[in-house]
C-alpha cells in the first residue's frame, strides 16, 4: 500500500514535469522529417532525453530557460507509430508518448486556391453564432458581450459550418476566416490577431476538431478552407511570452518600441539600419510582442506549427498577416519551407504598399526582388493599388488625365512587374479598410465594382456582408466595419442567410452578386485567360478576357451618362465574333453596330 | 565662246542636281564607319553612283521618291581626305566632293556630364539677345516680335556665350539649351522642338560655327555643352517632310491621329496593339510629324545626325526630348549606336512618368526593362517623381503618414529600382512644368528646395531665372514660364546678369544659390557618396551623404516651427564625428548636444 502510494505520487510528479509538447504529434513521411519537438515543463532541461524504437535524435537544444528542451528527431523512413521519449535526471525518470501519424493520401500534393476561386473573407466572431454554449468559455478571460462593439459577440465555427450553403449559393468557393486560434487578451480579443496558443482553436470558436470538420464540410461542397496565419507576432497573453524560451524569442528594446510601419525600409538602399530594424522588429501594437524569425528556434516553431495545421486541419491555403513586417530572411525561409512541404499550396501575404513595384518585390521569383537577390517564395500578394483605385474611381464622374476609371486601367498597366499576375488577390475591401458600401452607398457602383472584380485577372476576394448591402464606417472604429451578419444570431429579426429572410434591398445585392459569381465559377477564360484592355474614353473602360476557346468583352461605363461604343476600335479582339450576349441582363448585341450602354452600368458580353 | 558658255550651262545644270548632302561631311576613324550619305536632288535616283579613291560602296538604296539616293560607303581605315562621288545618267554625269575630316584627338573617349555637374537649362530665345542683327532672318518665316508672349524674342547663341561667366559664377557647370536647330514654323517656333533642318542652327540663333564656338567657350571655363536632341518628330516645315523619301519616313494614318500620350502602352502586357501604336506613332502635336524610327533609313539618318553634331560641335552630352514616345526598339538602337561611338557620352531621356518602376524601365541595363528583355541603353532618366513630390511638399506644414516632407523621403526609398542612381537628372522644375517660384513665392521654400536638390543623389538641373527669383504661371500658358531673362536685351532696365544690376530680391536668391552650388562643385561626397536617410519626424527630413573621406549631414526642416533634433538617433552615421559646420550659415554645432533649427530652414553640416 505504501509502495503503491509512493509509485502513484512519483507518477503524478513526473507527469507534471511536462506541461506542453509542441507539435503535439507529427506524421511520418513528411518532407519536414527532422521535426524539432519542444517539451515544456518545470526544469525539464535538467533531464537527459532518449527516445524509443531506434529513432535518431539529431539534436537536443537547451536554452537559458530550463523549462524548455527542443529535441530534433529524424522521422525519415519511419513508419507511423507511437514512440516514447524518456526524460532522466539522475535516478528519476519519466516518459512521454509521441505519435507519428499516418498522412492522408496525397497530402503533399494537395491542391490549393487559385484564380478559379472567389474567396469569402469573414470574421468568425461576427459571422454567425452556431453554438451559443461556447460564447463565454471558462478557460479564457473575455466573456461574451454583444452590446460592446469591440467585444466578443459569439460567432463561431459552428456558425460558419451552418452557413456554408449560403456562401456556396453566393458563388464563393473558398473561405478566408480571420484567425481562429486562441486569443486570450482581456478585451478586444475578437479580432484574434493576438494569439495566446497557436496549437489550439479559441474555445469561443470551437475546438480543433470543429475546425477540421469545417474543412471537411467545405470539401464536400468542393470549397476551400484558407487559414489566416500570423507569423509576425503573438498576443502578450501567449503562454510562451510569459515564460520566454530565450530572451530573443521576441524583439526587445530598452523601452517599448513600436514598428514605424515604413515597410519600404525592407528594401530601401538608403534606409538607416535603425529605421529598418524598428520597422521589422518594433511591435505592431503594444499588446503584440514581435516574434524574432531570425532565431532558428522561433522560425522552426512557426514553420512546424503552420505545417501542423495544414496537415491536421486539411487546409487549402494560407493568408499571412502583416507579411512584410517580419524579419525578411526569416519569413522567406518560413514560406519556402511550407511550399517545399506542399508544392501546390497557395499563400497570400498581406503586403500593404501603395506602389506596385514594392508589392511585386514580395511575390515569389520576383525580378524586382532579384535586384537585391531576394526571393520571398510567397506565391501571392494582394493588389492594394487596385483597391486604392477602386476606392475613389466610381465617384469620379468627370474623367480627366488621371481621374475616373483611368485609375483602374493604370493599375493594370504595371501587370508586367508581377511574376505571376493570375495569382494576385484582388479585392474592393477587407476587414481593415473602409467598407465599400459606405464609400459608395449606391447599388449601381456596387455593381460596377463587383463586375470589375469578377472579370479582371487575379483571385477575387469579397468581404462578408457586402453582398447583402452591409455598410459600416471605419472612421467610427474598426468594429463598425465588422458588424454582425444579420441572421447569424438566434433572435435576429432579419435573416439574410435565407432568400425568404432577406429584405428587398439585401435581395437586390445578393441576387446580382450570386448571378455574377456563379457565372464566373466555370469560366476558365476569366480564371486564366489573357487580357487586352483599351485606354478609357469618356470614362468608359473596355477590356477583353480571352483564351483559345472564348472571348468575353467587358464594358464598365463609369460615366453617369449613357454612352455609345463604336465597336470598330476593338476589332483586334472582336475578330470574327459577330454578337455579344450580356451575362447580366441577357440582352444580345450585334458587334457590327454601336453598343449603347446606360450611365454607371456594366456589360459582360460573351462573344459568339 | 560658245563652247565656254555651254560648259558653264552644263556645270550649272549638273550642280543643280544636288540640293542636299547629309551628313554634309564625315570623319575618318569613326566607329560608325559605314556612313550612309543621303543625296537629294531632282530625279537624282536616275543616276549611277560611283566613288573615287578606291572607297568601297557598301550599298546604294533608292526609294519610291526619285529625288533621293542613299549611298553607304565604308570609311574604315580610310584616312582623312576629299573623295569624289560621280553621278552618271547615260552620257550625262556630274560629281560631288565629300570630305572625310580628321577627328579631334581622343574624340571617341570624350568625357560627358555626370553627377559632379549642375545643369543650367535655358531657352535660347528667352535668355539673352547677344546679336540683335539676326533677330529676323530672311531665310525663315517668323520674324521677331518681343511683344508676343509666344513669338520670337531674339535671344541667341551670342547671348548665351556672353553670359557664360554669369552661369559659371552661379556655380552651374553645364548648359542644356532647348533645341537650336532651325524651326521654320510660321508661328510659335521659339520653342524650336519642331525642327525644319536638323543640320543647321536656326539663323535667328546664329550659325553652326557659333554653336561650335559656344562649346569652345564653355570648355575654356571647364563647362559643358548639352544638346537637346529630338528623335521623335520634326516640324511640318522640315524640307524632307515636304518631299518624303519614303511614305513611311513618318507615321501616317488615314486621318490625323494624335498620340494618346499613354506611354504605359510601351510595356503594358495588356495594352491593345492599337493603343500602343497610337501612343508611339500618333503625332505629338499636329504640326510635328512623327518620325518612324523603325525604318532603317530614318534611324540611320537620326543616328548619323546625332553623331555628326557631337563630333562637329564638340558636345558633352544630350538631353533627348519625348524619349518614350519613340518607336521603342528604334530609339534603343539609336541610343546604343551613339554610346557605342562615344562610350562615356551621357544621354538623359525625357521619360515623363509618375511611377518609378516605369521610369527605371528606361534606364540602361534596367532589371525592370529586362523583365521584357528590353534594354534602352539610355544612360540617364529624369526624376519626375521627385519633381512631383517637391511640387507639393513644402506647402504641407502639417505632416501626416503621406503628407509633408515624407513625400521626398518616399521617393528615395525606391532608389534600388534604378540601375544607376547617381546618373539620374534631378530637378524642381523645367521649361514644361509650373515655375517653382510661382508654386512657392517664398524664399525660405526656395532655399529648402535648392538645398535638397544640391545635396541628394543625381545630377541637379536648374531652370534659368529661378536663381534670381523669376516666377511665371504655366496656367497662363507656356510663355509665362519662359519669360525673358532680365538684362538679356539692350535697353532692359533691370540687368540681373551683373551683381550691380540685380535688385535686392534677385541678389538674395542669386547669392544663396551661388554659395550652395559653388560649394557643391568640389564635393565628391555629394557627387558620388552614399546616402543614409531617416524617416522624417515632425516634418523634418535628415539624411547623410558619405564616402570614405567625409560625411555631410543635411537637415531639412519643413515644419514651420523651430525643431530640436536629438542627435543620438543618428549615431550610425555620426560615428566619431564631434561637430558639424553649416556651409550655409557658417555656424558650428556640437553633435553631442541637441541641434536646434528654425522653422522652414535647412542646415548642411560638414562633419568634423
Amino acid at each position: 500500500m505504501k509502495k503503491a502510494l509512493l509509485l502513484l505520487l512519483f507518477s503524478i510528479a513526473t507527469y507534471a514535469q511536462i506541461d506542453k509538447v509542441e507539435p503535439p504529434f507529427w506524421w511520418s513521411d513528411m518532407n519536414l522529417s527532422d521535426v524539432q519537438i519542444m517539451f515544456y515543463g518545470n526544469n525539464i532541461a535538467q533531464n537527459e532525453v532518449t527516445v524509443s524504437n531506434g529513432i535518431i535524435i539529431k539534436g537536443i537544444q537547451k536554452t537559458e530557460n530550463p523549462n524548455y528542451v527542443f529535441v530534433t528527431i529524424d522521422t525519415k523512413n519511419v513508419s507511423p507509430q507511437n514512440i516514447v521519449f524518456t526524460f532522466k535526471n539522475g535516478k528519476k525518470s519519466f516518459t512521454k508518448n509521441y505519435e507519428l501519424k499516418q498522412r492522408k493520401e496525397n497530402s503533399r500534393f494537395r491542391e490549393s486556391y487559385n484564380s478559379s476561386d472567389v474567396m469569402y473573407l469573414l470574421m468568425p466572431d461576427r459571422f454567425a453564432n452556431g453554438n451559443p454554449n461556447n460564447d463565454s468559455h471558462p478557460s479564457v478571460t473575455e466573456k461574451n458581450n454583444r452590446d460592446l462593439p469591440g467585444g466578443r459577440h459569439g460567432g463561431d465555427i459552428e456558425g460558419i459550418i451552418k452557413n456554408i450553403n449560403y456562401i456556396h449559393e453566393l458563388g464563393a468557393t473558398a473561405i478566408w476566416s480571420t484567425p481562429l486560434c486562441e486569443d486570450n487578451d482581456e478585451r478586444y480579443s475578437y479580432h484574434t490577431y493576438g494569439q495566446s496558443d497557436v496549437y489550439k482553436i479559441d474555445p469561443r470558436y470551437g475546438t480543433n476538431e470543429d475546425y477540421l470538420r469545417m474543412s471537411q464540410e467545405l470539401h464536400k461542397k468542393g470549397m476551400k478552407n484558407i487559414m489566416d496565419y500570423v507569423t509576425n507576432h503573438w498576443g502578450w497573453k501567449h503562454w510562451m511570452i510569459n515564460d520566454l524560451p530565450t530572451r530573443d524569442w521576441i524583439h526587445q528594446f530598452p523601452e517599448f518600441t513600436n514598428s514605424n510601419y515604413r515597410m519600404t525600409t525592407q528594401f530601401d538602399i538608403n534606409a538607416s539600419k535603425r529605421d529598418a530594424e524598428h520597422c521589422m522588429d518594433g511591435w505592431f501594437v503594444k499588446s503584440m510582442p514581435d516574434l524574432n524569425q531570425s532565431n532558428p528556434l522561433v522560425l522552426n516553431y512557426l514553420t512546424q506549427n503552420a505545417i501542423w495545421w495544414i496537415e491536421y486541419a486539411d487546409l487549402d491555403g494560407f493568408r499571412v498577416d502583416t507579411y512584410s513586417y517580419n524579419d525578411k530572411e526569416g519569413i522567406s525561409n518560413w514560406t519556402k519551407a511550407i511550399t517545399d512541404e506542399y508544392p501546390h499550396f497557395n499563400i497570400v501575404g498581406e503586403v500593404w504598399m501603395n506602389d506596385q513595384a514594392q508589392m511585386a518585390y514580395w511575390q515569389k521569383d520576383s525580378k524586382i526582388g532579384a535586384i537585391q537577390n531576394f526571393n520571398s517564395y510567397l506565391p501571392s500578394v494582394m493588389d492594394f493599388t487596385l483597391h486604392e483605385a477602386i476606392s475613389s474611381t466610381f465617384n469620379e464622374d468627370q474623367a480627366t488625365w488621371d481621374k475616373g476609371i483611368i485609375k483602374v486601367y493604370q493599375n493594370f498597366t504595371n501587370d508586367f512587374l508581377y511574376p505571376n499576375i493570375d495569382n494576385i488577390l484582388t479585392f474592393i475591401e477587407n476587414h481593415d479598410t473602409q467598407r465599400f458600401n459606405h464609400l459608395y452607398p449606391d447599388f449601381k457602383k456596387y455593381q460596377l465594382a463587383m463586375t470589375l472584380l469578377a472579370t479582371v485577372r487575379g483571385i477575387p476576394q469579397i468581404y462578408y456582408g457586402s453582398e447583402i448591402g452591409m455598410a459600416g464606417n471605419k472612421d467610427k472604429g474598426d468594429a463598425d466595419i465588422r458588424q454582425d451578419f444579420p441572421g447569424g444570431w438566434n433572435g435576429d429579426k432579419n435573416n439574410a442567410f435565407t432568400a425568404s429572410g432577406r429584405t428587398d434591398f439585401q435581395k437586390k445585392y445578393f441576387d446580382f452578386t450570386a448571378k455574377l459569381l456563379n457565372w464566373r465559377k466555370n469560366k476558365s477564360v476569366i480564371h486564366s485567360g489573357k487580357t487586352t484592355h483599351y485606354i478609357p474614353e469618356n470614362n468608359v473602360y473596355i477590356y477583353f478576357r480571352y483564351d483559345e476557346k472564348e472571348t468575353v468583352m467587358v464594358i464598365i461605363n463609369n460615366n453617369p451618362e449613357k454612352q455609345t461604343i463604336k465597336t470598330n476600335r476593338f476589332l483586334e479582339n472582336i475578330k470574327n465574333y459577330t454578337s455579344g450576349k450580356d451575362i447580366l441582363g441577357n440582352a444580345s448585341f450585334d458587334l457590327k453596330n454601336d453598343i449603347s450602354i446606360e450611365g454607371k452600368s456594366a456589360l459582360v458580353l460573351e462573344l459568339k
